[in-house]
């Protein structure tokens, strides 16, 4: 079958490679209709973690199932399905009380809780950048979605993305009525705020400096900020009266820069701990990693942010984070979706054949204007 | 009347004072009869705040009421009470939706929320360590209790610390049958740990080196882990097959130490991240501030903490911090104590008379073995 | 001062009372500018309550603070405020927990929690439909409103339904992606559809019999379900393939009756155990009373409904009730008006001159068509 | 195998019956060391529920892994287990968000949500009171124990009244600190009095007539009432000065009966709403039937109970009901069980082999005195 290989930094190819097939008794394989670029699928394309080459990438899938193993009770050869990009056991503490992402069986990698198809660190699963995907534990993970080709678009975002724009809300403690900041108006980004729309926020604000971006943060109802104009805090501000939010969103991650586009991992945090009310909350789904060998930091390498704590706990703030628990909400999402309450497509700027994924990762990792989200169609 | 006033570093006395009285309508004044020096008290002590030189310490309160003003509704003249140590306005937002740590109105120190008696930048209240106490708006913050002298010592924990422990074991997002590590077996994490074995919570862990607090969490039926005789992360490690714990909370603050005495204010929380499982919790009552010109490092000057966030962030921790709102708590822990399931006043080791608060102090803040609480009564 | 007095069963009348004034330290006395008809005020003008003859009406008010006694620290004379029906005390167990509803100081009725202005059984306060009220504990019970009369429309469902139709939706158990279905259309019902949607519902369906009820809830978004075409439930599982509610929302109360027009107290009760899945909520804001001596059914007249207990624990259903505490929401259903996402004011039928408060009794009591809901301009 | 066949009405038999054995992929069979007889059991024996003759009874099971199908992928051969009475598919919509308990997979009753071993109208599955037990999704149903026979007796309340104690006082809305009244001192109501004890109550009261019950209470520092010696209500209010409690955890079910034997489906609810305070909430997990032909009342035959609903909603009280789900609570109970902080073992009265369950079923049954619990041997 056809896959995206991930060969080094910022090197990656269309290639042959052996198709997917039944490993357990509990596997299916998924022939893919359509899976993303996502926006963590670059911090492994520029060479920022440890992924093997030779791995298939690919982390946001969807399709139809091809076949199922002789475990497989529920899902059926024909279902239309979304794979969540966390891969959950089913059985183990974590997956049975709804955290999924932090499986404790999936992932053979030592201290490591919670897998996913390919992702570094995550687990030997190669990813659904490909014709077929391999689906481990397939009743437990498959979303069953109507069938046909409706809302492709929007279902599409049920692997990953919407989900996790969600989970940030939700980490945050957010409650009706809120008002909502958002750092970081990328995919993830984008789709936190259209969450706390559809949740009954106040009022959202996205803070980025993309004009595509901030144009599609105003076409959901957001305020845009843009932070190329000056301190977002001070906007904010002024914007609430000093009252800034109630809930913070970080969707940005270790790679935070400022305007002149140096890293500054701290940024983000200090900036959420200066916006969010006291007695506020924060959640956090950028990624942050545990040691980081490209970091200019010397502390950053290793992991630590040094970030004004002190403010934090002074003003009695919360803070959530991690990878987002995809089975919790997605099926509460299908819902929105297929009853035209959400419509998390509104992202989506390009569609590519499989066969053209080259171009799709060099535009997308550019921020080329206008290339906020790039699906792929085998 | 007397009271201990703060004349700088390491310099208290007890002096003549006017008497507090009745400022505004809704004040009541209390005649103090238990008062505590507090681990927090001791940031002022060693001048380690930007306290006011004359003021009046003391935020752990008791005694009974002398007088109230003519907009007392309910308190009355003759009732024995606890004070809380936040002062709340009862109407704020954030007094109403049970945050009286946060009022947005007692302070009125610029940007900060919350204020207290006796306490740097708690706005401009004196404090309890003195024969009367002025308490505004009283109706909102006395806490009744039954008449007479029964449980004396168990009571006045009820004003800071048993709700602050109690209060950081809720941060830590704890559910009952969870296992739980303490860093800090001061009197605040003491306090915490009692609350989670009252809590349901199938084992608790005490970091501490001092040998008289860890007999003492040992007393409860807490297990004591002496981070003197090595990692106390791989101690807990260790006793709990790798499992680690599910909730950790944090009783030390930004002055936290190695076993040699030099501050590390990132240790305790860097050994917390490890020490909780991946989706655990952590409940931050150690004080942390925004500014600190006495700390060692540069960034903990302004208050940034230099921690292992990217493996917070990887476990998908959560953390949750700030001053306890006490008033949330202190009914149900004073009906507790009345029905004999919980006896906070297992740490007093020490009753004096107001009168030699000085010698109090001095042995409190040397951390001498037995000096782990100290009562005052005026 | 004109007021609306209440002098027997379908017998109201505006006439000239005493002023209202200060009567303790802690009141405010506020000039009405708008004050609603109720659906409950219904109960009372019905005669199916023991509301006493010569009491002023009128439970939903708003208006500029006139008058402030020596204890109100806060509310300032100009102010315009909203005011929650529920007076609270602000200092008991259940004010300082969120429950201003179930005070326990305010009412003097032995064995009753929670007062109400103008109210059977809620304590001796006289009501709003009146030029001027007197509210007790103003810093505590009275929420400011931007200044000026804009949104007045709007505000004026701040002091009973918009809460109470959230707390609805609240006291279902309700979480973002539920499909949600109100028994009963009135005002209340349709604020509980307007939350459901404002918060995220899949969708909402809304079970009344009258056109101008359905037509408002289509007009929101809701799907409206006509009783008098067919079983409620029966349309409703048509309408979503068997699978029901996810979350039920009791908007009718003890005069529940049939399209015939009998009444059946159990009947709504019934249909929301039919209509909800298994481990779904319902929430009950329509009102139930201990005794109700004008009941046709020998239990009912005791305050007994014989409902299918059976399975709603079968299906191990939750239920929640009770009379909303309006102060837990109303700052923020403020400012989400405020931001133009919440807009109640689309239930307003009819404004009159307080002195034609006579017939809007009249007219609403009927449930004449379009007659949904009655605002008072003194 | 040898099993407990359910003949009919007071008539069970130990009986040779085929082996049970792995019918699906998914399955395991447990090699039982311990089954209970439960409380509800004796709805079944006693005639009152549509239980098939032939069917062997038993849900409350533990034992060793005998054999596991070829699906299974993490239960081994000779692991020690717990099997939860609820049998759980995994990965339909509730048994995802933490509701085994109304699974919507293995129960093919029509509109019945939950199946269970051995039990009228929760599917065809055949009891553990034998041998051998098949137990489905073995993977996602079975708790891991510690090898060996320690805690036994512990352990083998873990199937289900331990956790359905717990949930009792979980559907209750319990924090701790709370005051709390169990209705019912069988089997349930001790391990919800247990479960509060543990978590924290202020105090409990337990509600029966029966001495040895009471007896029992009390060795766990719950304070009995015995109902055969005054109203109930009145003495809790005595014992309480007037505040009654704040939770209620209702342990009876549809067939209470007062002091003279008479059944009263009402009495316990009625007495649950008079006993918890405004605002508080009540737990159900006693079981209530959708039909009930053996029933005294006509509207108790189809499930109806006509309670004093009219004074719950005024006191704003919340009801969760239902039956518990298991998995949501083993884990915890397990390891509160291994550190020795709880030991439900306390109203173990009699052990007996397999063999003698006939005798067992008819004492029990009889509620003879000290005869509280029987565990059964194979």
């Amino acid at each position: 079958m056809k896959a995206v290989r991930y060969n080094g930094p910022f090197d990656v190819s269309v290639e042959d490679v052996p198709d997917a097939r039944i490993e357990q008794t509990t596997d299916a394989v998924v022939r893919i209709t359509t899976t993303n670029i996502c926006g963590s699928d670059l911090h492994m394309y520029e060479g920022r973690t440890s992924m093997e080459v030779g791995r298939v990438l690919g982390h946001e899938n969807m399709g139809v199932v091809e076949e199922v193993g002789p475990g497989v009770q529920h899902v059926q050869v024909g279902d239309r399905v979304s794979v969540p990009f966390n891969i959950g056991c089913g059985s183990c503490r974590h997956c049975q009380s709804g955290w999924s992402s932090f499986c404790t069986r999936t992932n053979p990698t030592e201290g490591m809780d919670g897998a996913a198809y390919g992702f570094a660190n995550m687990g030997p699963y190669d990813g659904g950048q490909a014709e077929l995907l391999r689906v481990p534990f397939a009743d437990f993970n498959l979303l069953e979605l109507p069938a046909g080709d409706e809302h492709e678009h929007d279902f599409t975002m049920l692997s990953d993305i919407f989900p996790t724009g969600w989970h940030g809300v939700t980490l945050s403690g957010f409650v009706p009525g809120d008002r909502v900041v958002v750092y970081g108006g990328g995919p993830v980004g984008l789709m936190a705020a259209h969450s706390a729309m559809i949740r009954g926020a106040t009022e959202v604000f996205v803070v980025d400096q993309q004009a595509d971006r901030l144009r599609l943060a105003d076409s959901i109802g957001a305020h845009p900020i843009d932070f190329s104009q000056g301190d977002p805090v001070e906007q904010l501000m002024e914007a609430t009266k000093g009252a800034g939010a109630d809930r913070g969103v970080e969707a940005v991650g270790y790679q935070a820069h400022d305007h002149s586009g140096q890293e500054h991992p701290e940024l983000v945090l200090d900036n959420l701990v200066s916006s969010v009310r006291s007695t506020g909350g924060i959640g956090v789904v950028g990624v942050y990693v545990p040691e980081d060998p490209g970091a200019a930091d010397e502390g950053a390498k290793e992991g630590r942010i040094s970030w004004q704590y002190g403010q934090f706990f002074t003003k009695g703030q919360t803070m959530g984070t991690g990878q987002a628990p995809v089975k919790r909400y997605n099926r509460q999402l299908r819902d929105l979706i297929v009853t035209g309450r959400a419509t998390p497509s509104f992202i989506v700027s390009h569609e590519l054949p499989l066969t053209e994924a080259v171009a799709g990762y060099d535009h997308f990792d550019k921020r080329e204007d206008g290339w906020t989200k790039v699906l792929l169609h085998p």
